[in-house]
């Protein structure tokens, strides 16, 4: 793996060698001591150009393997991870006053969230270092994209869930056959147990707060936007924020770009999170440390109240000249709506807020109608379909007549065919 | 529309000329007068060759436009439907005892099932045709796919539910901001207020056993896999089977390569229905004409027991030398496991029907070990989380401490790390 020349603690600064079962700086403690991967750029630009990629096929994040920390040999796992439609959304625009928005879909993955991407690094580092199990404590995206990828290479996973966890989300893990622990406690207790497991089996740990690789597949989307933009930087990312992984790994993208010369300025980076839980947020703000805080929102893949990684989102978010903002559920209720009705995209609350975020942003002013902008949908609806009973309203209930039926549609003005509709120019296209 | 010659009845052979709002054959009637699309093949291999697929990027059932019934040029749904995945699954190959078995993974469309293809079809001739409306009845994936690609490019979609229709499913619909009439009544009835209210408004009929351009969307998925496979055609082809036009339009695809002298043989359809509704498997083996069944299936995607076009599947079976099975909702729920355990890939049940069918017809010796086979994955698990629950089994329960978890993974004899963990050659590959 000649691409990594070291892992740099963002606490201390030293640097290391990867080996296996090394994830965080020993000196400053697995809380504080998290690392980053830093690459040979010469290197990576004798394996990619933007000319080598126009002629790329490959429609998945392994197009950018040399940017990512994997051996540059041999079998990655095959569940067709990332490339995933980037739309410019021309109606949604229009709504907004905004002159270019796109919308980044990546609720098409192989379990329906970006979270594919970080596990498809986990589960091909994994084989890359001989490990016969992959671990993690969680009961979301994390997991479900764990235990899929593992399956595809037979690879074993191992998860950790609370007593409590929904049985539907329960289900699709042992369906990919990952063996699931129930831990009788909450998820405080399922995240120790699961450490103190990984710790004594020597399992591979898929822990994005732990593992520094787990960012290098998140950065994929962005790279994935640079391309489809044709390598045009916007001046705007906006996504929703949990642990803050993500942010990290969207500005990961820019900031690798920049490095090895292939782009010259970088986009400002908007991160968004539920009122009801936004310890991000409000360390950004008082410019101090991360607290815990309570989880009170329904956008549940970014229901964290005490992330365990804030730092490199917090420093994402400022070295890009970005800012923070807080929706409520009902915004993020109301964007779910917003974007399937312009769009036809159908998100998951928490992959939604961004949306939610985007259009607060414009209005407050801190987006500009002619800057161009890039909005992250991090998850599938079909995975929260209560919430999405929640914003969806009801139909329009008639007896089975065409008097009962004309009666309804009155008032909806729905033109009959051979109105000459037209659709809009550049309604909403895909780049 | 230069690429299509006529429209011909199958019933009664008499041929039409496209035109807006004809569907049917005016003779035979909506019943019986299915109508079959034809094409100029020559004018198709001006247009389009393998080698000019070869150099196309366009990740979507796009890339095969020159071969489908919309306008030539202008403007297509933006939504990225198509192109999905093709796995090489070693691992349920070699627990079948089968040489060569490919997965195609159609879950990962937009909206999640196969459906996509022949709603973005409907959709483009929509806006060809000038029409303001689509409408369709249906609960499932083709009224979630229609709403969806009508969303994505500013249609209305008008979709009829019976008042029975699960909340989630209608909230989807909602969603995407369709216009949802729940009838209150049957499905009958819901179905019989659309066909009038679609007679009277002239809206845009997406109805598949009537409309006779969605078979056509139906087809891209073997355009793909004939692609994907480098146009070495499979023995066998393999699918669930509800109202038939998915059978119809997979048969389709081979047809026309074959006309067209891309490709030299045919492969063999295998259709799967599931036991408690199978009106087309026993129309098949008694050589009778389709008649009504219950509807006593959990897998509700082909649980259709008046198949309104059932003709063009009993004919695909039959011309390809084929044949029908059935399997149980057991051999269903258990298919979901297999599938998922050995491939990372989670369908619904009507999704997997298939998969369960392939199971038995190699048990049964009509799929032989050195035969190359595809099985079509139509819809994905989170389209139905309820099912999945049956289908998971339970998770391992233990109390909040190594001792316990040490106890209870006793007998799973997980690997440690460092074990030497080595992947099976060609485990899944992707093609």
């Amino acid at each position: 793996m000649t691409n990594i020349t070291q892992l740099r603690c963002i606490n201390c600064s030293r640097t290391y060698q990867p080996r296996p079962g090394f994830y965080t700086c020993p000196i400053c403690g697995s809380t504080d001591g998290i690392l980053d991967v830093e690459y040979d750029y010469d290197y990576i630009n004798k394996y990619i150009s933007k000319k080598s990629l126009a002629g790329n096929r490959e429609p998945s994040m392994w197009r950018y393997r040399p940017f990512l920390p994997v051996a540059q040999e041999g079998p990655l796992p095959p569940l067709r991870v990332g490339w995933s439609p980037l739309y410019r959304s021309g109606r949604l625009g229009a709504e907004l006053g905004l002159k270019e928005l796109y919308i980044k879909d990546d609720g098409i993955n192989p379990t329906g969230s970006l979270k594919d991407r970080p596990s498809a690094v986990a589960v091909a580092r994994a084989l890359a270092e001989g490990a016969g199990v992959v671990a993690c404590s969680s009961t979301g995206n994390a997991a479900s994209s764990l235990a899929g990828a593992a399956a595809s290479v037979g690879l074993k996973a191992v998860i950790f869930v609370p007593g409590r966890a929904p049985q539907g989300k329960v289900a699709q893990l042992l369906i990919f056959g990952a063996t699931v622990i129930s831990v009788q406690g909450s998820y405080e207790d399922a995240f120790r147990l699961s450490a103190a497991a990984i710790e004594e089996h020597g399992w591979y740990n898929r822990n994005a707060a732990i593992n520094p690789y787990l960012v290098e597949g998140k950065k994929t989307a962005c790279l994935e936007v640079a391309e489809q933009l044709q390598w045009e930087v916007p001046d705007w990312v906006v996504l929703s924020v949990g642990d803050g992984c993500t942010m990290a790994g969207a500005w990961k993208a820019w900031v690798d770009l920049k490095k090895a010369g292939w782009i010259e300025k970088l986009p400002r980076m908007l991160g968004v999170q539920a009122e009801g839980c936004c310890p991000i947020t409000r360390a950004f703000r008082e410019g101090t440390r991360v607290r815990p805080m309570e989880e009170n929102t329904l956008a549940d893949s970014i229901a964290v109240g005490v992330p365990r990684n804030p730092e490199k989102a917090l420093r994402a978010v400022r070295d890009s000249r970005g800012t923070m903002i807080n929706v409520s559920d009902e915004e993020i209720l109301a964007a779910m709506r917003v974007l399937g009705r312009t769009s036809g995209v159908f998100g998951e609350p928490a992959g939604v807020a961004g949306t939610a975020g985007l259009i607060k942003a414009v209005r407050e002013g801190i987006i500009k109608p002619e800057e161009r902008v890039v909005v992250l949908v991090t998850g599938n609806g079909l995975k929260d379909v209560a919430n999405a009973i929640k914003a969806a309203g009801e139909p329009i209930r008639v007896a089975p007549s065409l008097e009962a039926l004309h009666k309804a549609l009155g008032d909806l003005k729905l033109p009959n065919y051979g109105w000459g509709y037209v659709p809009e120019p550049r309604l909403a296209e895909r780049r």
